[in-house]
């Protein structure tokens, strides 16, 4: 089905283009010709140009939009921000139809579909899970102004991120590794607090991928400046504060999308428990320790009636290990 | 492909077959045409009969048998145990060629690929993981002396089996708590520790099916005899003992091929350290608790190298929940 192959056609589009597009939505749009031939598509990449996904498209279709279909993931905006809105570039190109995914929920941008319909412009939303996750950290953050917050774990079947003398290198396997390499390339921020940046002293770089997401470290010991976390390969910012609620609102004002959590059990906890983590993603390895040091600390739950609910997304091999996704419903 | 198919067929058989063979191996077969039909197929149920597959195969396709191919998932027996050997059975139906999955490591019923030979059939030996994986338990047992013990564990994320007030029905979901009743009916015996028994007065007959595994109690404390596992449904054994070698002595006294336990931490986790814990599988639900009681106890393992290894057999969604199965490695 046309639509099924155009929506398949943006979401890979769409992981690229996750964590260039912040603080915009991640976007991607293709423009069809009427007999369903792809002419151009590109996603919203901010690092590289301000042109939002739609504009790209009609940019790379030039006189071939007039009369084609736009299938864009996100409802066009109506709003000028740093580029005029997408609804008149789209008018301009003299396209005849829209279909969008996903409707946009920021009130500064939306109304794009009544905009497209009042200048004749046949429009049609057909929703799409797929695309619409791939857009969740921005839709999440225009919801709740905070930026969707993911915390990473790597643990022992029974739950442990260290030994009982600490050692905790390497838990999970190589293909675990890689793919947390990934995962922070797709991410805006990569949090972590001052007991792990003095302890473990990561880099938190990306390796293997060009992306260099903000390095947030936060907490009130002193972390040394010989740390290899204070180098020049990506901007990090030193939140010297205990607040959460501090911390939240410093992230919202930074606007990023979408914040992986590398904490340890104790500021991973804190986070958990005040309501901050939106979702986890678990690397197990197949090992058994008997002991040491549990992923997360005490939330003050006594009886199994009070747990924390989380909702499976996803669960796979990686490897040797298994990695499994979670939204947290919560407590 | 022929052989592919027949092997599938095997496979589905030999499911059905789990537990109703013991104490001999869970053999399935079937006989086909020279054209590739199927004629006719069973499996061993020592609980119906105690013919063998091949017999019960043999028996289905009568005269059709003669110049037919057999296809079995262990090599036939040479060995007059409650039943005259496969093999001459098989010669006196005058099959022309036998394809088997897995060679019979049992000193006293090997040799009948050789016997066969020697009779003028044509003997094929194609191997197949999956033919091998069902007999496991039975090929277990004929090289240890032991059952293959598995370790059913229900947690939550953080891998717990309870909370710190001891609440701990129910953790997983209803499709786990499903799979574990099939577990149950495709194992010999189940096994707890009396601490359990007391405890939580589990019934352990699984519902929804008609098998009725031996229920063993295992340990020192005294349990009520007003205990559901008392009742009638099936046979009960008490082993007022904790020394785990006495226990696996009984075990394997009894021929079972299969045990599953569904001991506690402390329970398991002894059996575990002893090296006789063959297999976890572990059903772990969307759960967080931040406390309470882990799944496995201390086991002596301070530093991370010296982990208890275990290997990813598989991993799936079961409902809400994950369940994943793995072989124990070993420390």
């Amino acid at each position: 089905m046309f639509i099924d192959d155009a929506f398949a056609h943006l979401y890979s589009l769409s992981l690229a283009g996750l964590a260039v597009s912040t603080p915009n939505p991640n976007v991607s749009a293709a423009i069809y010709s009427p007999d369903g031939a792809l002419i151009a598509s590109g996603f919203h990449n901010r690092k590289l140009s301000p042109d939002h996904a739609e504009v790209i498209a009609i940019k790379g279709a030039q006189s071939l939009a007039r009369g084609a279909t736009l299938v864009v993931s996100l409802e066009p905006c109506a709003h000028t921000g740093t580029t005029p809105p997408c609804t008149q570039a789209i008018i301009d190109a003299e396209i005849s139809k829209v279909i969008y995914a996903v409707s946009d929920p920021n009130p500064i941008a939306a109304g794009g579909a009544q905009v497209l319909k009042s200048a004749g412009i046949e429009v049609e939303h057909i929703h799409s899970a797929e695309l619409e996750y791939v857009q969740r950290a921005w839709l999440h953050k225009v919801q709740s102004g905070k930026p969707l917050m993911i915390w990473k774990v790597a643990t022992t079947l029974d739950a442990k991120v260290a030994a009982s003398d600490s050692t905790s290198q390497w838990i999970t396997g190589p293909q675990s590794r890689e793919d947390v390499q990934l995962l922070r390339a797709q991410s805006d921020a990569i949090l972590i607090g001052t007991n792990t940046a003095i302890v473990d002293n990561p880099h938190l770089i990306p390796r293997g991928h060009s992306a260099r997401p903000v390095r947030i470290i936060c907490g009130e010991q002193d972390v040394p400046a010989s740390n290899q976390v204070f180098d020049k390969e990506a901007r990090t910012v030193l939140v010297k504060s205990k607040s959460i609620p501090d911390l939240m609102s410093m992230l919202g004002d930074e606007g990023f999308n979408q914040v992986l959590v590398e904490a340890g059990p104790t500021f991973g906890s804190a986070l958990l428990a005040s309501g901050n983590i939106d979702e986890i993603i678990m690397y197990q390895a197949p090992k058994v320790l008997g002991g040491g040091k549990d992923f997360v600390s005490n939330l003050g739950i006594s009886t199994l009636d009070d747990h924390l609910e989380l909702q499976l997304l996803s669960v796979e091999r990686c490897g040797s290990d298994i990695k499994s996704h979670y939204a947290v419903k919560g407590l």
